[in-house]
């Protein structure tokens, strides 16, 4: 335990702990979650499992750590597309775009954290509704700017965001386990699809909603 | 063993294997799919270990026939509902309030199928993916149905059918776990919705989809 810790602490912290995950990650990837024993993590990392238990209580912790790890990146990656445009509803669309770049340049991290998880049960499948729930939520907020500033009709934003999580998160997850179809096909549809759903017209006066 | 086959040849063998799941259903809901034993499956349901046998070779695959029963019945609620209906886009309407309806009237069944799912990890998540399929399956048949009598303009119809399946599983399974929003505020803004992403508005011709 003392080689340990002073191995721990000749590092930085941040590094030490993304350490482990690239390891784990490369671990669940070659052997599958079950079969990942902490050691070989541990090795891997070039830390020790007194460092990895130092930051994950357990294995099932360092796990949803990688999936928070990945859902952070993503909505990091959204939130710079977003900050480039101006109108709500180019915000909306550089979204979904960088969501499915995001998912196609991660796509085998991806796969090991949706594949691995179904071990993990009920666990997983709640830290998959707070996800769900919290990118709705985002979804929802910029809707919510579009129907103030007028470029949209007033609509139920909070069963429409859902609604859109729905259909973005079956597109791009089938995709992840299929590799069918193509992103650009499925962004080529999938985005004036969305758009249309609200009644929203590139450089038009909103729709009326019936 | 000779009891239990004479037992099971009193009955009509349809209403054993009904009996049967009934009473697996109860079983689950009360215990939990681990916990449950064939045993009090066979009580609760008056049969034997060697009837579940006959019709089921594990308990995994007397889980699965549940939720296959399940698709079956929304399928056939479903298809009832468009039975009804002249047009393609009215199917389509009626399809989507007939699903909603269907969960809404077996709700606890369906939760109890999605929450005791998380126990099987790969194999539910097989079925999930073969009947959310299924499912995309039927949409795209009456999107294409639409497009090919001209209500609605041409689109890339396997596309907007995930994404419609999507939309939909998501506030519909989200209502099993949560219970909100209610059914009919699902219905009133998410039937517009998904109609206004193809471009359809009841009783005009199709506008242009960009």
């Amino acid at each position: 335990m003392t080689t340990d810790n002073a191995r721990t602490k000749t590092r930085d912290p941040e590094r030490t702990r993304s350490s482990i995950l690239d390891a784990a990650l490369n671990a669940f990837a070659r052997k599958g979650y079950h079969d990942t024993r902490l050691d070989e993590i541990a090795d891997e990392s070039h830390t020790s499992k007194g460092s990895i238990y130092f930051y994950f209580p357990n294995k099932e912790r360092l796990f949803l750590a990688l999936v928070d790890q990945f859902a952070n990146l993503l909505e990091r990656r959204i939130t710079e597309a977003i900050s480039g445009e101006e109108t709500a509803m180019a915000k909306v669309e550089a979204a979904l775009e960088a969501c499915l770049a995001t998912f196609g340049k991660y796509r085998r991290q991806a796969k090991v954290l949706l594949v691995q998880a179904s071990g993990l049960g009920n666990t997983f499948e709640m830290k998959r509704i707070d996800i769900n729930e919290r990118f709705a939520g985002l979804i929802e907020q910029y809707l919510q700017e579009a129907v103030e500033q007028g470029e949209i009709a007033p609509i139920d934003t909070a069963i429409v965001a859902h609604a859109w999580m729905g259909a973005i998160y079956n597109l791009v997850i089938r995709w992840v386990y299929t590799g069918d179809p193509e992103p650009q096909r499925i962004v080529n549809t999938l985005v004036p699809t969305l758009l249309r759903s609200v009644g929203y017209v590139r450089g038009q006066a909103p729709a009326e909603t019936p």
